[in-house]
């Protein structure tokens, strides 16, 4: 097939550090190039991928001093459509922008929802209902006005993940610092089971930051480490007793969740959005409702399979399982759309143009 | 000929108050439709328009609690373009981001660039360079690196303001509240002159607001009226001495200067961007360097002939004025279009993909 990925343009891809979007359409832009599929990715500039590279910007616009997002967005947007004709379908991960191009073209636009930023977002994915085709990242994160084509849970490279069969004597914080995210829960609960923690992610809310994180860092067993890249977070994965993800959110996938037990450090999570998804409570981590129930959980996790992790990645989590899950939806939307046409050619069509506007009536 | 005009929705068209984009499109919405052409308004749900309206949106982002701008700006732009085969030309007043989706439609997009909110957006226009039509409101606010299909300077509705023969006793600042207006210039000014100052808009700095502007409101002769509406402006404007239009930037437009003159009321103003395409030093109003020069201006400026003033307008800033001249602009591209595709039919067409991404480049 013509795969066209449209990657999120506010990181490269993939990642430095920090960028799930731009992670998971590099991932399955390789992924698809590696079965022999024709793959342009839509990206910064300075990305690196073995598909064709189509760059509007030079970078992301997190990265870029000055930038201007919107219009970041709207050049790289515009240039991914300009090519629609090219490609028997688009991969979309950059939110909800590119559906509102989708109308005017006849390539399928297939979007993956990366979580919901905002309630106010989904009218916008309600308006394009009727010709979108939704991927839910987790069953956890569907909406209920929306029809998916699929849930396709994220997958990773378990090359780039080295197995560890051995526990290791700290905890371990890994994701953005910010209240959602629970940096001060790991904290807390790494405290009262009297082990070190290292944190390490990008600095979200940096007042939290300031007034949550930084103080419990001096003269404690607490350490923050900053940003880390891949092979950072592989070693730091690797070497801990076990992740703590004490969410206060419905958080639409846990990158970090698989990434951990692929190197086999199991995960202490909160069970909210799609963590009861991804953990298995006694096996590959505990799902727990509060940080009394977190410390008793650290007292345990030594004695956990840290095999029985990796296979559960194995089994699950991989980008090969993901890629062809994609695929798979990519072909009977291909077909479907072959058939409807009555032809199997994938030239443009002209499409109808669906429902007017919400509020619309006449004169004054 | 088919028009669609689309406003811009951060406010409701037309405007209650603040709003020239709302005002323009209006305008001209109103304007085509008393020649007899078949006019739909793309604006926001509680607009007033002679024309079809099609909303996407309730009300303006601005004028609506926890509205999400860019979510507004997406349905609407893109309930727009679904439409677009309905047209033989749309008349864009919101900015670039209808730009973005011109590519994918036949219907030619004119694009009336109502100022650079910032050199940042320079590169959407370039862009699309090679198939929009871009009207500038000033020659002053003409981009070297852009091709323009005409100046055209607004115009108003001259029934809207009533003509005043004799000057008044006050001095008067209308438009937003912000350093770029020189609020707190129009004060000094009237402080010198010994002459009473009326401020009217809407508070768009308010920290400017409260630390230059609101101080002097105290026991003094300078009054802040908050925003005001069309009837309202008629009024202050009708009866002042002299606007003070002491702008610190190069305005692409100055629509309450015109709005001013409407009325006979002569204006005061710093002689960038626009303003010497608008005032005629001596006859009109003063084109002043300085306060200094301000000052002196307000000496004499209740000795200028006010129904010059309205004579100008009459002249060069209405409302038939401004409209006759879009039409040109439009039927002159409608007739290009119809001989480059050698038909006179306005059905869509399909249209080549333009250039590439900017920083393309194959492989990793």
């Amino acid at each position: 097939m013509r795969i066209g990925v449209i990657a999120s343009v506010a990181h490269r891809s993939p990642p430095y550090n920090y960028g799930p979007w731009e992670q998971i359409a590099s991932t399955l832009a390789e992924g698809f190039v590696a079965r022999g599929h024709d793959v342009t990715l839509f990206a910064t500039g300075d990305s690196e991928t073995s598909a064709q590279l189509v760059a509007a910007v030079p970078s992301g616009y997190e990265e870029t001093p000055g930038a201007d997002a919107k219009v970041f967005e709207a050049l790289h947007n515009s240039t991914a459509f300009a090519h629609a004709s090219e490609f028997d379908v688009f991969s979309n991960h950059f939110d909800f922008m590119p559906l509102t191009y989708s109308r005017l073209v006849s390539t399928p636009v297939v979007t993956t929802v990366h979580g919901f930023s905002s309630p106010e977002i989904v009218p916008v994915y309600r308006q394009f209902g009727d010709i979108a085709h939704y991927i839910a990242i987790s069953d956890a994160d569907r909406h209920p006005d929306l029809r998916y084509a699929d849930t396709i849970h994220h997958g990773i490279d378990v090359t780039r993940f080295t197995f560890r069969p051995e526990p290791g004597e700290y905890l371990l914080f890994l994701g953005r610092i910010h209240p959602d995210k629970g940096t001060h829960l790991a904290i807390e609960v790494a405290r009262r089971a009297g082990l070190p923690l290292i944190i390490a992610g990008v600095i979200q809310d940096s007042e939290y930051f300031r007034t949550m994180v930084e103080p419990q860092t001096t003269g404690t067993d607490v350490d923050y480490v900053g940003a880390v890249d891949p092979a950072q977070r592989d070693i730091l994965l690797g070497g801990a007793r076990a992740l703590l993800h004490l969410i206060g959110f419905a958080e639409p996938f846990g990158l970090s969740v698989i990434e951990s037990m692929a190197t086999g450090t199991p995960v202490i999570a909160t069970p909210l959005g799609s963590m009861p998804e991804i953990l298995r409570h006694g096996v590959t981590g505990y799902l727990v409702p509060d940080v009394e129930a977190a410390v008793e959980a650290v007292a345990k996790v030594g004695r956990l399979d840290r095999s029985a992790c990796r296979a559960d990645v194995d089994e699950h989590f991989t980008a090969d399982r993901m890629t062809d899950a994609y695929l798979t939806v990519f072909e009977r939307i291909a077909n479907s759309q072959a058939r409807s046409t009555g032809a199997t050619t994938t030239a443009p069509q002209p499409r109808s143009i669906g429902s007017p506007g919400l509020f619309s009536h006449a004169g004054m």
